[in-house]
């Protein structure tokens, strides 16, 4: 049985392991003040160019939007969603426990454009309703869409005028930036949004997403965000040692280059074999249309998601590539589609 | 410069990362539904002895307070804590960012009494107040000393008459169960306390915490409320792999004696050397009082925290071994305070 | 100007004000323990024809809500309500702030069924997404209907089934019950929902609105939860006048009866010149749709809200009637409509 | 059986209720933006002195403290209160229930100083720890004291120093301000508070407290506030009717004053007969130490707080003058300890 359900379905790229082994035995500072945790951090300001950014690491995705999220907001202020936004649908009420109501906007490809965030400003217009002050996007999106950097500009653009946060959920980053249609540096992300992160847990770290504040208004007292909500590690090296094997040379991109390399094998094969999809999707998620019988088939060999019923004889499923992915069982997976 | 600073300096126990190593390319389930956490816990409920109990994996201290305390209790409900403890001092009011006030005690030493806790129900007596629901412990406690089972069964009496929830932090569960002044069995705790956990990341993991729900009230739905505070690892093999080393033998036991007999080194020696100690503390913590010449002295080759001022030229400072901490560490220190 | 603005645009009935300065001097205890308040308890429970519930006295129903939801749900938990809902709607944010997320519905008349129920039930599968665990109605809706008894049946016996529990929003009871299409009784209540409010505020009062909780798992300790959030008036006596006066006879109805006769006029006399209606609602709120220029010519004489554009030449209006509502204001508006 | 139980025992002055009388069919917009409400508040701008400062009128003390603190601090700020401080000890953890934590500290008096705060500051140093940051006060406080300018002044001065919010609740503000000891003035407030209120359900009123907020940096939005926490009432104008009638001449002072006057009477008499008291209070709440047997036979004729124990045979009361004590209660009641 092999697996196709997600991208942290494995451990960590063996580097990884290897520099938790190397630097055991280091007595080092608590709380990510450690050395390890300093120099990621210095090392992540320099490959995003900039100096005058505020960084932290953080241990997971819901972690991350919650104690972000809740910071940066009053309690009278909401966020703004795609209906596919992960903070809606998969964090169990996570932002809402933190007391912010999230709008939940639909969208044709899970990105948000400066009309469906006017169309929530303009629907909240007094205190009997609360104040559209965050808008939540992922990059690329819970299914497989990236912006590129004109819809990015144009968001971004939108938000300053109107006194929004623009917040980049970046869990999947790296398969976004490496995504073949891409057209985003990792130096642009600073002028275009206030606040995003980089997604290590699903591009080879064990645990770790580091999340860079840009806009310096947000930045004051943020650890003191992060000891409250849980999300400071006693042994906070752990984060650090795991960027700065990412970031020390070209590993996170590398990896996320190869989970987007086979799933674009995935696409290229299955569309010669006539099969759609369910949305374009160029990074390492895909999202293709199969009958049952195949999906019935298909599961006695490998586990995967099934994302959406398409109509009584089909379904939508998800594939999801990653650093750990082989290559032989994406071709495997081919052929057996193809029989 | 070496470290007594606290328990979680070095990175984790070698048979840890050779474990995360071996295991690393397996393909398992996310979110704690790995064969190495369903593992894990099934060899904790072997050792624990009960199989009525519900175990879940969680990541830090912190982050399991305030998972826990949220889950059991009613808006209007609060917690009864010694004014030491941990979730009223150091948790940047992680429980009162859930909604529950914490009702402080002063102790001698510590450790919470049926008298103590009858205090805060007398003063509690109506609707313009909070309830008093749940009575949080520490064992090792945060000064150092642990509960013997008769005052744990007292307790345990106490609050189970008055129909409260009794909570263990086990963030130094090792080192208390460990002392040579304990008396308490790993298998009483499921009878005593209704819910406590078994700290890792002060005990040789990179990472962990393991909870422990004993009373079946406080059972359901609780993966949701781990979800929603960000206590849910994609990664969750991660936890899984840790505690099933530590405890497929005896590890966890025995990486909490080599820190308690270090500890237990230090005492005697300063003892011998006329030093005074701020508490009586016979786990892994012990805080002795010295010049303030000579803790200036000593921070040149040794770090630690100073814990309070005593007198004018006096101050009491602790000093923490762990798994880690080397005996020839520990000598040398003993050897330079005596000089 | 007349304003059909709304439901509280007045004082109180002149019976509320008299019985306030008769009770004036009276001493009497705080908090809503105060005789007026016992006294409007008993007498309510009789109307109701139940002694096994427990009613509580607040001031406004955005409180109420807040007060009532979070206080039935644990932190998970999550609530069900029609798009429309007064709750997603109008309330900024409150239940989000006291930590639970709300599911939005569509529909087409402003109230839920068992098949929106299931929907949502059905959408909300694991611990990845929030609980649905109460379904908020209003009766009448935010648009003018109401329930009849077998929808509220079948809604009743499904929220049961599904261990949800089943909240009514009554601010405007007293219309939904005195409407010419109602065939629910005020005692039938207590076995068909698990909580429901009286509304005074839009029917007569100054302020207040008296909480039914009939089911016995939702009773314990709520005026903690009162007190927590604010909700218990100091002078409590306000709020037990109010419904001892409403309730000694039949002035609670009276005024519902006088505000849907007014209503039910103004639907008569505008579907006779031909004008549609944006929902069908037999209660004290009608939506005409009149053309843009007979508004403006309207908004000269009488203020009312423009509920939303139909096309680009007409727009919906939202009358409201009250117990103060003047029939020859009423005829006045049909005429210069008329005209 | 007389109460000098507290000041909140009777309905509302008269003058109050015939303002209600008057304006009762007066149609008027909701939600506070009434005539009323509006006059009002510029007549307390006028009062006050200022015109640049924001005035909200809500309902209750809780009410007021948990929606202006929580709108005025971010998640990891707390509050430092004196460990009598009325949102301690009597509003069953309204504050923490929005998230904050309230820091306690021990006072002789019931007030705050300089060097308390300092000491709330001292101990709280890193993001391990809540972050002081408002720091509430009562004039006069709940054991009847009152802050004199230059105590104020010195309290304000060190919390501008230290970027602190010092919040005034005023639930007795009146009788703070009239007391004979008061050299404070009305007009001064705004120069030494970030924000306070002027109680009315304590001094004549149904129900009101006017919230003042000085400071600009905690305006902005306050409004969603108040709907969010369930503090807006449709019918504003009830608040803005009593405010207006309070404040067009000297009604809130005068009432003020005859509850202070008969305080002092009580106080005078009773020192007089050698009854010692368990605080100094110059205003309308007195603390009469009495024989415990005095204290049986009172309460066969007048209700009142037994307040604390003293010693094995004496207690102290709490006895309260309001606006509406009669005098020859007084009278009698002197009597009948002299007896």
């Amino acid at each position: 049985m092999y697996s196709f359900k997600n991208d942290y379905s494995e451990g960590a790229h063996p580097r990884i392991l290897n520099a938790l082994m190397e630097s055991n035995y280091e007595q080092e500072e608590a709380y990510g003040e450690d050395r390890f945790s300093l120099q990621a951090i210095e090392l992540l300001k320099q490959r995003i160019g900039r100096t005058d950014i505020d960084i932290h690491l953080l241990t997971g995705g819901t972690q991350t939007n919650l104690t972000a999220i809740s910071a940066f907001l009053r309690p009278h202020e909401a966020a703004i969603a795609a209906s596919t936004g992960h903070i809606l649908t998969h964090e169990t009420g996570a932002i809402e426990a933190t007391g912010h109501k999230i709008l939940s906007i639909e969208t044709e490809d899970g990105k948000l454009t400066p009309t469906h965030v006017k169309s929530a400003l303009d629907a909240h217009t007094d205190e009997h309703m609360v104040k559209p002050k965050l808008v939540y996007i992922s990059n690329s999106t819970e299914i497989g869409s990236i912006y590129n950097k004109r819809e990015l500009q144009q968001l971004s653009d939108f938000c300053h005028e109107n006194h929004l946060i623009l917040f980049m959920d970046g869990a999947r980053l790296g398969s976004a930036l490496c995504s073949e249609e891409n057209d985003l540096q990792f130096t642009d992300l600073p002028d275009l949004v206030d606040a995003f992160y980089i997604g290590g847990t699903k591009n080879g770290a064990l645990i770790g997403e580091a999340l860079v504040i840009c806009r310096n208004s947000l930045k004051e007292d943020f650890r003191f965000q992060m000891k409250q909500k849980g999300a400071m590690l006693a042994k906070g090296r752990l984060l650090g040692i795991q960027f700065l094997e990412l970031f020390r040379d070209n590993l996170f991109f590398d990896l996320a280059m190869h989970a987007n390399k086979l799933a674009t094998l995935l696409r290229t094969e299955l569309s010669k074999a006539n099969i759609r999809f369910l949305t374009e999707s160029p990074s390492n998620q895909i999202f293709p249309i199969l009958s049952n019988e195949l999906i019935t088939n298909l599961q006695s060999k490998y586990s995967f998601h099934i994302w959406e019923k398409v109509d009584d004889d089909h379904s939508a499923i998800r594939l999801v590539t990653s650093w750990a992915t082989k290559e032989e069982a994406v071709v495997a997976f081919i052929e057996d589609i193809k029989k």
